[in-house]
This record gives structure tokens, C-alpha cells and sequence, in this order.
């Protein structure tokens, strides 16, 4: 199994040329889509949503993502043996917060022209580098074959969630399409228990909100702080847009 | 066979979570999309979408749909045994329109968490009750497994077409993506012919219609009456939006 | 295989009607959709895009496309038998640009109503006649079924990139959902090499740009000329939209 993730969007062929790729290499495969939809260039959103994905996903499945401003230049391409799958794209940072959460045994610098497409283009590696790559990784290949490792793959950078006089601070990850603002404070890091009112500063603005558990404990259109199906806090409102009230 | 209709979008992750979880469970499942581009809490909109789109699969399949405002709250998780076919969600009506017309034979309370994800959230049953069920389902477990007969199924609320002193009164089911305004007013209904010009009142104003068939015959951007292609009569534009002119 | 592309957009069932079709008939078809965002109604729009998607599947692939503004009239529906593919379709150009890159060795009326669904509406024949025909293709059906031959297929028109006292002179294709501006000059046409400015006139303007390899060769925000993934010269601007700058 082969997902993909970008920020290709659906209007134009190029998710199907990556799908055409792989499906001519590797007949079998089935390939998912986990979105399409990451804003353009925003590897830190691919990061996390890729990482939110995965877990639900069979061991053993080929993870391509690519969101990949710095096509044809010197960035790497890489190829992630994590514990529970394999991840394949540029090595800018999408890769590595999925990886990690599974712990990375090695990364390879995807170089063997053996397993690319036999033209590669300078502006599109999701067809013609990662998706050949990721084809054969599912085909059996050894990731070992496709370049010699790495040591010094990219990390990306979240703020690290700091406890301090009874506050907690963290930053917000995404935006989902139902408004829901998503934090990266997860369950573990949450001291108060639910059904307490807590305060919430977002934004400068401070407001109280129940710490709950669904969001139709609110009332229609009332905030609630819960954690989601990330297992990550958010702001949520019951059936409207937390983010056009509280963030935009 | 199982398809998946929902309000969540493609922008997150969370239809591709939902077939990682089926997918796991049963690797062998075809799982096509049906929409994910419901209106965000529209009930009825899905409960239409869906059983314009269920006649088309085979016999056998599982539809999992699900817009699912209550998640977390009392209301039911149901497995819906049809004459043809078997569908998973909420117990808010979204299955109920697609399996009528197939006829309902029995109905089920979702509640064995045998079949559910090893941890349920109380935010995201899509992917923590409705999928799991919907994978065992297509692999073979009997719709009775899942728990208790249901004998009151929440019924969606569509207003009956009424005839009378030469009119015929319904309800808009949906505007589609061509801007086509589909009521709920079937072919039989139509008691008058193909070529006739009928009088349609929406939204206040009344206009004259050529009750035809095929959009080109309107001139362009001109309007038309007929009977699209989920069986109900529309009112179209010949390559534009009739909504945009008539309805908005 | 058989891919998908069509101006229906992924709200409304149509799509997902098409595949319950398509596999109901055929229910080991792998089903691969290009797209479904075409501008509605653009038919030379959908013949690049699918002539762009093409060269990327196997040998063999059945390419249903439908951009159908005629549906319902005497617009003819064909099988192309190409030279690596079928293509299936209404008669109105879009099919051919990407059959005619493969070579094309037939086309036939689509009329043999075996080949289609039971009832065939006057409004969706994505539904009812081309899947069913695209699905029978894919199971071995021979093209010449079908129905007669056509000799006349419609060619869609494009402008010729011409040469002249220094200037090469195209058309633009499509805009992508980066903002790129896709133009129909190719590599071939070309005469300067990579490394060079060139002067563009582009709605009445003129920019000096350099013709250069990848996005990231200019600074951000900067624009650029370069020979795009589709092999075709495009103007790019790196991280940012080249149309909302140049074009709208």
C-alpha cells in the first residue's frame, strides 16, 4: 500500500502522472490519497497531517508526501526505513515528524537512477523521482539500494509545549476544514480534568471555555476546548467555525 | 464493495484515516468515494446524495455515510440490512432515504465494540465505529453480530409531493455543482408531456419553462425543465447556472 | 485500467455513479481519476489536461473523458483505439489531442446499445454510456463492437507556435494551480538555451525573464521561464502565482 500526500491540489494531472508512475512499475499497489489540499509550500501542515494519517495505515506502508519548494536545486531526496513503514519524498522536513513518531532505523539519500523515471524532470520529483521510488520500495526493493544513508536529515521545528505557573503553552498546528483549531498539547500534557472551565489566551484575547470531551456538549455555535481525533487539544465550536470566531 | 460519503472534506486527514482503518482490517476492500464534499452538517443533503448514488453499486456493497453532528452524544450507531445492500453511520436519518429505497429489512444498534477501534474517541466515529464496521462487514460478518435490532430508526423528513387543482407543490433536494436545481418531484409525477411549456414558481416569482430533455436544448445560458439524471425534475441553464440566476 | 476526467466536480454523486458503473461490470477494474475540476464546459481544457496525464499510465489503459455540453443531442459518443490505449468519449475534440500523441489507428460511433446501460438518460451519458463502454473495453470488448467506424472525428483547434524574425509566438494552454502559465510552445520550439533572458510579451506587456531550469532558480516571489513538467515552456513565479501577477 502507497499513500500520497501534497499540495498538488485535484485540478491539474499531476497527482494522476504520480499515480500512472507507480501503477506502471508496480501493477498491485493500491494506492490512497491522505489529501492533496496542504496549502502550496507549507511543509510544516503536510508535516503534521501526514503525521495524523499514518498511524492509521497497515505496517509495512510506502508513505510518498511531497510538498517540495526547493525542486532541482541541491536538496536532498530521501527514503525513511522507520519502524512500522517507509517514507519517501525531499528532505526538507514533511517526512521526518510521521517517521519519528514511529522511531527512524535509517534514511537513505535517494540517488540510484535505476529506480527514478528515465527523464527527470527539474520541476516535478513527485512523478519522476518519488513516485518510481516509492513504487519499488512497495515492490520489495531494500531501501539500502536506493543511495547511501544519511545522517543528517531535516527536522522540523514545532515550539515545544512548556508547563509554567500553571499555564500551559504550546502553538497551533492547523486549522481543519470544520474551523477546529488544533494545538500541539496533547492529552499527557493536560493537568486539568475534564468537565473544569479553563482559560484560554489565543491570540492576546483571553476567553473561559469547558474542557470537554464532544463537541455537541457545547451548545450550537458555543466553544468548547476537547481533545480531538488527533489526540492534540482544540478550540472547537459545536457545528460552526471556531477559527472564524476566535482566529481569523 | 464499500463506498464512503461524509462532510469532511479533502483537505485533512481524516477520509484517509478511515481507509487505513478499513483497509487494515480488511486489505482486499475496494473503497470508492462518493462525496466528502457535503455541506458541513447537512443531514438530508447526504441522505440525498447517497441514494442518488447507491443504485449504481453492485449488489452487496457497504455505504458508510456520515455527517454526524451528535458524535459523542447519545445518539445511535446503526448497521442498516437492505434488500441489496448493507450501510453504516448515525442514527440521524443520513442512511435511511438510500435503504428505503432498497427496502430496510433489519436495522442494528452498533454497540459491539468488538468491531470498533481499540479506542474509541468521542469526536470521530467515522474512523473509530463506522469504518471498522463497515470492513467486517464486507468481509463477511452478519449485520445481527453488531448488536441489538433497532425498530426505530430516525427517518429523514423530505415534504411529499402534492397535486392538486393542476399544480404540482415540492421541496429543492439539492443545487448541484453545474448550479441544476433538483427538486423532489419524480418522472411520474409529471402528469404533462415532453415539449409543453409549464409555469414554475420558485422562490415567489413564476416562470415560463419548456419541459424538454437534454440541457442543449435550451439555447445557451437559456433555461430548460427536466427530468435530470437522478429521476427527479430540474430546472437547468444550458451551460450555465440556473441557481445563480433563479434561486440565489 | 481505466482513468477518469470530466468538469463534474467531487460534491455531487456523478463521479462516484460512474465508478458504481463501471464496476459493476467490471469489478477487477483498478479505477484512476485524473480529474473532475475541469473549468465546466472547457472541452480544450480537458483534452490537455488528459493529453498531459496520458503518457504516464500503462499500455492498454481505457481513458474515459467527459466535458459534455452536447449531451443529449446528435453529438456522436466514439472508442478511440489508439495506438497504447482506448479512449472513450463524446465527439467534440476532447479525446483526440491525447490520442493523436499515441497514434491514432481507429474510431468508432459508439451506438451498440449492449454496450450500454439499460436505460440511457437524455442528460448524464458519462453514467450510462460511456463508463459501461469504458468498463467492457477494459474487459476485452474489441473497439469495432462499438459500432461503425468514424472518419471524421472533431479535432480540436489549437493555434500553431510559429517563428518569425526572432519570436516565437504560442498560445497559453492553462493556468495550474500554482499559477503557472502553461504555454503550447515546446522544448523542440525553443531555439535559446537555459542560462539566457528572453523578452515575453504576454497581454500586450513585455518582461524580461530568465529562461532558466527550476522554480528556485529565482528568488521568491520572482518569476521565471522554464520548460515545465509537461514539457511545455511555462512562466512560474518561485512559491507564487505567475497569473495573479501577469496574467489576471
Amino acid at each position: 500500500m502507497i499513500t500520497l500526500t501534497s499540495d498538488f491540489g485535484l485540478r491539474d494531472p499531476y497527482v494522476a502522472e504520480m499515480k500512472g508512475v507507480i501503477l506502471t512499475i508496480n501493477p498491485n499497489a493500491t494506492v490512497i490519497d491522505v489529501t492533496h489540499e496542504i496549502e502550496k509550500f507549507d511543509i510544516r501542515k503536510a508535516a503534521f497531517i501526514l503525521a495524523s494519517a499514518v498511524p492509521y495505515f497497515p505496517n509495512g506502508t510506502v508513505h510518498l508526501a511531497v510538498v517540495d519548494p526547493g525542486v532541482g536545486t541541491q536538496r536532498r531526496a530521501i527514503v525513511v526505513q522507520a519502524k512500522k513503514g517507509f517514507f519517501v519524498g525531499p528532505d526538507n522536513g514533511i517526512l521526518i515528524l510521521a517517521a519519528q513518531n514511529q522511531g527512524i532505523e535509517h534514511v537513505y539519500h535517494l540517488t540510484n537512477s535505476k529506480f527514478m523515471q528515465p527523464k527527470v524532470s527539474s520541476t516535478f520529483h513527485g512523478r519522476d523521482v518519488f513516485a518510481p521510488a516509492a513504487a519499488y520500495l512497495e515492490k520489495g526493493v531494500q531501501p539500502a539500494e536506493f543511495g547511501p544513508e544519511v545522517k543528517d536529515p531535516i527536522i522540523p521545528a514545532f515550539v515545544k509545549v512548556k508547563y509554567s505557573s500553571g499555564s500551559l503553552t504550546g502553538e497551533i498546528l492547523d486549522v481543519d476544514g470544520f474551523g477546529n483549531i488544533i494545538t500541539n498539547i496533547n492529552e499527557k500534557d493536560m493537568v486539568c480534568k475534564e468537565g473544569k472551565t479553563v482559560s484560554v489566551k489565543l491570540t492576546g484575547a483571553s476567553i473561559k471555555l469547558l474542557f470537554g470531551k464532544a463537541y455537541a456538549q457545547a451548545k450550537r455555535n458555543e466553544p468548547i476546548l476537547l481533545i480531538g481525533s488527533h489526540g492534540f487539544l482544540e478550540i472547537a465550536l459545536n457545528q460552526a467555525s471556531a477559527a472564524e470566531k476566535f482566529y481569523v
